[in-house]
């Protein structure tokens, strides 16, 4: 009895370890986003280069999250709840990870456009739909950390107001392409940048999924509510 | 040594039935993916709602995956390669469903797209991507029941193809969009579905990725060379 409580506080250190290089992985991956953002705020390039080159220090982390997972399985041989907190964990970091990629795209995008299209309205619903997702985000690691399920539900419901802020941002950059020809190349690229943040979400709310999954041992149930008529609309937006 | 001799048996077929799992859940999303182009090519709305029906079905067996796989782990506490078997699979399964997921949005697309801008010459660079998709997805498939890390390494590298293709399209596409401003609702929905395309092609290296791992327990080496410009080009195609 007193060996498995050993074991069984050694393998919780080991967990809270794994735990430990997740918040890492997102904190680094938040910064990347905040970065990315300012950078396409700022159209700045030195910044946006920056980002690019710093992804590779998220892939290393979860490359030693995959490995220490690994070795927790192989060493551990968990059951249950055991089992799918290290599987949690995993499916976790690779959701990090492309929120990062995501994040190296919208910098890549910098370069791109320049100094081209500098409209202050979109950006600033750009910045408040990155807001929502870096706020989803930490919602959603503190959710993990707690094995709260009710907040990570509650992640996964609000991710339509990033839809929402998505379509009205879809629908504006096309009248603006629609009145000048010449910001068709830069707007869509914006176009591109605010799926980006989208995309986010998704992975934020797939991150909601993996908690409600290493507490519960089921799926959170129900298809998520879209609100992306970019994605659904009958009819286009505009004509 | 018969006892051991049997385990193994035994978990080989385990493991041989989750490859068949794979298999399924590989030609159904294939089946999505063919169904959406073929929608999106003849702007059949019906072919696209079935489609975005059946996509309950690839995610019902990325479910049972996920199960089996869980089971597995805590039935055979498995170790080295046939723990990255288990390991990967899942890792698979996972990448597959988004396949399936984008071939879902591209058939949502055709629903607002309607009759709108039906380019012939659009069309068939979409058509020639998505076969190039189909290809690489049959071959890595094929390279993960085979163990194949040649084959698996082979499409990691053929991916740039298929990113040449999306930078093409993404040129022609933005050239209609300024000679006649209404093309440019139903243009930017053709702009996404290729970069769905071209998504469903970085799944499928990731899936090589996959392969490559379970096999030599290590990542495969080195940035996968990207040829898309639409990402990364120092200047914008047009202005």
């Amino acid at each position: 009895m007193l060996m498995l409580q050993h074991t069984t506080r050694a393998f919780d250190a080991d967990l809270e370890d794994l735990g430990a290089k997740i918040r890492e992985m997102a904190e680094l991956s938040e910064h990347q986003v905040r970065d990315a953002i300012e950078a396409l705020a700022k159209r700045d390039a030195e910044l946006a280069k920056r980002v690019i080159s710093a992804d590779d220090r998220v892939d290393a982390l979860q490359r030693a999250i995959d490995d220490k997972a690994v070795a927790m399985i192989a060493r551990w041989q968990p059951m249950a709840v055991d089992l799918r907190g290290i599987l949690g964990a995993l499916g976790i970091s690779h959701e990090i990870e492309r929120i990062a990629d995501l994040a190296e795209n919208v910098a890549k995008r910098v370069l791109v456009l320049n100094r081209q299209f500098s409209n202050y309205e979109v950006m600033l619903q750009i910045q408040r739909m990155a807001q929502l997702v870096l706020e989803q985000l930490r919602l959603v690691i503190q959710s993990y950390e707690r094995r709260d399920t009710a907040a990570a539900t509650e992640v996964w419901r609000k991710d339509q107001e990033i839809d929402a802020l998505n379509n009205s941002l879809f629908r504006e950059l096309l009248t603006y392409m629609m009145e000048d020809p010449h910001t068709i190349t830069p707007c869509t690229h914006l176009l591109f940048c605010a799926k980006n943040i989208e995309r986010m979400g998704d992975h934020a709310t797939n991150i909601a999924e993996a908690v409600y999954y290493i507490v519960k041992g089921q799926a959170l149930a129900g298809e998520r509510p879209t609100m992306d008529i970019t994605k659904i609309s009958p009819q286009p937006p505009l004509t």
